[in-house]
């Protein structure tokens, strides 16, 4: 069976997101998946809240890691994170509604680099994010539907 | 009244804690505090398994960021994340129990560095992390007890 | 004096260039400047190789430095590096006509975030290169042309 | 022909520095090498001075890149830079005598983790630099003396 770009990022996402219930049980959605990208959303709840009165930087990482995590599995084979980074830019406060976009920077055989921008509903940056992914052996989807 | 570093460690740590949800709700322990480290605990639950079976990169992070916050606040002054970046090393598994140790590397007046180390129980190291923070003006606790 | 950006980008980089024995003295030309971005060229030469026979990664993250500088400078406001990081893809080699690409990804009243990409002229990419700058008071051209 | 550590970590050194030309280039000097360590020097000079007066941030890069793969490169067999990050926390001036310490903070089969911090000859932290580097086939020593 031949599949699309389109069609294996799809198919990958629904095979990543059916066992991810990290991501599940923060609460993100799977706005958009592509070839190379996927658009995730996450709301800060109370949960989220650290010290300082604002959302813990760990829930914010986490919900970029997770559009990097689809983007860099979405041509079917499967992708780890290797080495990520993220810079804070403004806090997150309680109900905001995040969404982070992952693109592409770089992919060859072995490796990749995405980068992650996470922002609010009113699309101020909340954070920039950069993940580095090491590719596995063993494809995603052909055992899939 | 005047309190030395280990004590103002101590209560810097406890307000903290007292309004951290996020570390609480996952579970977290501080297990040591001192001037300008700290050290905390973290068992891997089921809901932070991602869609590889493992554990999710951002519950890892997430511990390695909350250390990183009890160091950098350690000096009674509050402290905000600014960049951070990871490596993973070794897959985090389902009933792992997670410690990790943050110190600090570099302090001046308006910034930080702190390196962390998650390690399991036998002391592979899981991940490695640096942190950098800002200083905020005002005190963590000089209203307090 | 009005200036539109173009224009102050051109002055900011004539300023900076002036004094950047650094940057003239291993051939860098500066191809391009505009708001929040630029261009330079350098060529690999012998006394750039390392241990391993290829360009040492200093020289290439020098010129991925350089554009940054030019980018994060060319708003006519006075800016440093604070944080960078680069991954290197492909080694640099003898000869090799290296450009570095930076564009502004965010700005902020006191910081910014710049990513580079190092290319060979056959555009396979050498580096990835991303910079934080801080901004200084004062202006670069106040008291230029 | 049984060599220790500390032996190995010598030859290797001097494999590695006959053939860089770009650390002999810039006046570094190799001060200590040993397993998994290095501790190289370089005096600032006006030919790495940028735009603002002080030392362009890639020859401090270069100098700690350098004792990072002195470092990297002490166990016999070939790594090369994957990704490194620097933070810079005072400005070099010209006549600085600057000092690299790079020590490794994980390592396995494949990949390895080192810090270097660059300091002046007083003990100011300059900068504080992370690398990961990545292992290649081969041997350094094997076909030397």
């Amino acid at each position: 069976m031949v599949r699309d770009a389109a069609a294996i990022a799809r198919l990958s996402a629904d095979v990543m997101w059916a066992d991810d219930k990290a991501s599940q049980g923060l609460g993100m959605q799977v706005m958009e998946v592509g070839a190379g990208r996927a658009r995730l959303a996450m709301t800060i709840t109370e949960r989220m809240l650290n010290g300082h009165g604002s959302c813990h930087g760990g829930f914010i990482f986490t919900l970029a890691d997770s559009a990097f995590a689809f983007a860099c599995n979405s041509h079917g084979q499967p992708a780890v994170a290797q080495h990520c980074s993220i810079t804070y830019l403004t806090p997150g406060r309680l109900g905001m509604r995040l969404v982070a976009d992952a693109i592409e920077r770089q992919r060859s055989e072995r490796s990749g680099i995405y980068d992650v921008t996470v922002r609010d509903e009113a699309g101020t940056v909340i954070a920039e994010f950069r993940g580095h992914s090491r590719t596995l052996p063993g494809s995603l989807i052909e055992d899939a539907g």
